[in-house]
């Protein structure tokens, strides 16, 4: 008998142990909202010493405008690729991004930008890189993914696509705006002297600046969209983080979606989308567990910053950077809105 | 008592259904190999019925000559960059496959080249996509890793960036080959009266053809290389999968190298190098399940095929497709050499 007990207590324990080990496992957080849309409008060295009252008010009133126009189509029970689209849109037309209008120069004093869109429910996906002439990349993205057999375009052969989509090409000079042209004038100065000049910190302040929106629909369907200008004074056709599905772009609904901003050669490397979706698949991780350790570890880890915001299948927001700010915005199916750009702000 | 024993049996039976799933979960293989390579040469159509004996036989030659390059670097000592770098120069200059020299033919009826390596212990890479005057890419997508601040580089500034780094470059009609001529100009023609040409099986036969190396060094250190023409009459700048980390190559020594050939627009969308990664760091799967479940459940059921060749951070290596054949060879530390090209060949 007493024997018996000994091995009927043994047995509880470890039941007791790989119960919990199997919970961990499947902790999911509750449903919050039926439908929710977050953007980001970069992240990087964003602090109120940077930023004038004035400048911060512009900010604010663009990502309200933003995301309003996507949760009202998400309101009106329109999908989650439709939401995606026009709300990057107004951030790709206003100058105060690094998307569209008012995307930094290269080292050639040109502006390619780069885009990419993804739908959750088929895990269809679309990208393009460095176009210069299209005047809304996320558009060119998502007609690559629904009108091409290819996932990714580049250069004047995705140009070339636009054009037979009858997407509105502009003049390369319409991207164009003072502000990046000191920033680029600037840091080619700042080289002259330093030959690592690209990596001062000063002179990133506005390497990023990409524009990313993840939207949940009432159909439970999430899709994805970012759309960058690239980095400052990159050259040789270098391509970042943003078109790269997996590392920019990723969203399955099985899991979440996930947008990214900030230094691209580190979230390649760390195909940080699709490993935050992995960790809560795979690990049984919630969104913002699987968030903080890619954001928080991973990436500086590897040496690198910027943040990314996303959503989960249950509408759980998660608006994540290392940075010193990151303007983000996010709205619930009850309207809540939230707009910020510093640290410590929720 | 009764009670006793009952509620003991339950207990009996609860712990071994809970230990079943953790030992599924931390299932981890033997170390097999201090060093190993594999690689492949294109999944496909390959089957005895479109390769004559002598074809057969060029390619076994081929595949043998290039790894057992690879081979003899780890043997001595070398670095697993050095072993992949120098095993696909050999497949990038032999016509036979879609890298290359042999590359395939755009619409444009131009050779346009993708060409990506990472290194498993930094978790660096590098990546170009679009070349035409590079006479060996996988070089080019090592320059960028190790000579530049980015990651991927596209079109002509990647070429700039070559004629910088002083690599070797062809005129772009060095890539040209009669038969990859033939295929595109057949292919053409029966867009003529097919659309959807680009998709008919039997034209499908050279889509694939991409290289790729995974190679273990005695240091424990991964790398992988992947290169490629990619696909058949591509057109507007399509970039592949090869290029992508995350999808055509991937690798870290905490769990595996990974290098991916097939219809890339599928691999790329289910992020295929990484997701194998995944599955071994974070679900505790073996390579080889991991591996399984990507190229046999989770590509067929998008609706692509194709396959990978793997090695683990205990040296096990993994060749897998769910095509009718892949070009593949791989070498354990013994020197046991595994040449195929057709299904069911060990």
């Amino acid at each position: 008998m007493m024997k018996n007990l000994l091995l009927f207590s043994t047995l509880l324990v470890l039941l007791v142990t790989c119960k919990d080990n199997t919970e961990q496992e499947t902790s999911t957080p509750e449903k919050t909202n039926a439908f929710a849309i977050v953007i980001h409008g970069g992240a990087g060295n964003i602090t109120p010493e940077n930023l004038s009252d004035e400048q911060q008010a512009e900010y604010k009133a663009k990502l309200t405008e933003a995301i309003t126009i996507g949760y009202t189509v998400l309101k009106a029970g329109g999908s989650s690729l439709d939401a995606v689209e026009q709300t990057i849109h107004v951030l790709e037309d206003s100058p105060l991004f690094n998307a569209g209008k008012g995307a930094v120069f290269t080292n050639a004093e040109t502006n390619e930008l780069d885009a990419s869109i993804m739908d959750g429910k088929t895990l269809n996906a679309g990208a393009s890189a460095g176009t210069k002439t299209v005047k809304n990349p996320i558009s060119l993205a998502r007609a690559i993914m629904e009108k091409s057999p290819h996932v990714m375009l580049s250069g004047e052969g995705a140009e070339r696509f636009a054009q037979e989509q009858n997407l509105e090409l502009v003049s390369p000079d319409y991207f164009s705006t003072e502000k990046r042209l000191n920033s680029i004038k600037k840091i080619k100065e700042a080289e002259k002297k330093e030959t690592t000049a690209f990596l001062l910190p000063k002179e990133n302040d506005w390497k990023f600046g990409t524009v990313g929106c993840v939207a949940l629909d009432k159909n439970g369907n999430i899709a994805t969209g970012t759309s960058t200008g690239g980095m400052t004074n990159k050259r040789w056709g270098r391509i970042g983080d943003s078109p790269i599905i997996g590392a920019g772009t990723y969203a399955n609904n099985t899991t979440c979606g996930v947008s990214s901003t900030g230094w691209g050669e580190f979230f390649i490397r760390a195909v940080v989308a699709h490993d935050i979706s992995a960790l809560m698949e795979y690990k049984g991780m919630s969104l913002k567990e699987a968030a903080r350790k890619v954001i928080q570890e991973k990436i500086p880890k590897l040496g690198g910053d910027g943040g990314i915001v996303a959503i989960d299948h249950w509408g759980n927001i998660v608006m994540e950077f290392n940075t010193s700010g990151m303007f983000r915005a996010s709205m619930d199916e009850n309207g809540t809105l939230n707009v910020h750009m510093f640290k410590n702000q929720y």
